[in-house]
């Protein structure tokens, strides 16, 4: 039996409930392998469903609820770049585009941990290679994750 | 028909085979929604199975099948905390923690492009609550994913 002094951060509010949480918030809409991928080949600048398909190697089914979803989410937007017959390109929307940061983070997370190579990498515009890191608006110091502590919000009074 | 210049960062490199990634990669290991909110638990000191299983909400049983790939992947370990019953807890490696800072990437998007708000804020060391921002290792600039190109690897000589 567990006794004693609690943190409330460990438990939900009422009970069973989960957690909330922007992080599941996020995932709901984006926390999915082909998703993400999607949203890669678009930051990478390519547009048209079959060679999204044929670089995220997604089958053609999944993809396409994949691409509705992101679209009815504001992650993605199509535009039309053909008449006859009509054929519509994917494009990032600002939602969209703020995502490549974390891409970026799990690139550098995946050649650290996994066995996986990139064929490419990222310069940035300053004429480097890009190496990212996490830092503190506040302070501009580097942020790991073990320089964190987590604190309940006050709730908002709402007279 | 399209012709003409094609940037070879469209296209995979034999056909349809699937880009060589390691966002895909990493996506592989934690790349779905429970694994990330098992990481997120783990990172805000919850070890405990039924603990995990509440915050999250994940079903029983997928949680079992997350955990013990999240231990193979090496993102997790397992440590006894009671001999009898013999009883375990769940604590982030080395691995597992470098995935700290993508969750706190993912809870600001969640927070600006979902409606979902977060209950809890992270403190940096510094003492503020963090802001966090992307910043490019060489020049010390924020990167926001508009100022990136990709570039394709020089093939490494195998002789």
């Amino acid at each position: 039996m567990r006794v004693g002094k609690v943190n409330p951060l460990w438990h939900t509010v009422t009970g069973m409930t989960p957690r909330p949480c922007s992080i599941a918030s996020a995932l709901t809409v984006i926390g999915e392998k082909w998703s993400l991928l999607v949203v890669r080949e678009l930051a990478l600048g390519v547009h048209r469903f079959d060679e999204i398909q044929a670089n995220t190697g997604a089958p053609r089914d999944i993809l396409t609820t994949r691409l509705r979803r992101l679209e009815e989410e504001g992650v993605l937007e199509r535009r039309q770049y053909q008449e006859r017959p009509a054929r519509f390109g994917y494009h990032l929307t600002a939602a969209g585009k703020e995502l490549r940061p974390i891409l970026l983070s799990l690139t550098a997370w995946g050649e650290k941990w996994t066995p996986q190579v990139n064929a490419y990498d990222w310069v940035h515009e300053c004429g480097e290679t890009l190496e990212l890191t996490h830092t503190c608006k506040s302070c501009g110091g580097e942020v790991t994750g073990s320089d964190l502590r987590a604190r309940l919000r006050e709730p908002v009074a709402t007279n």
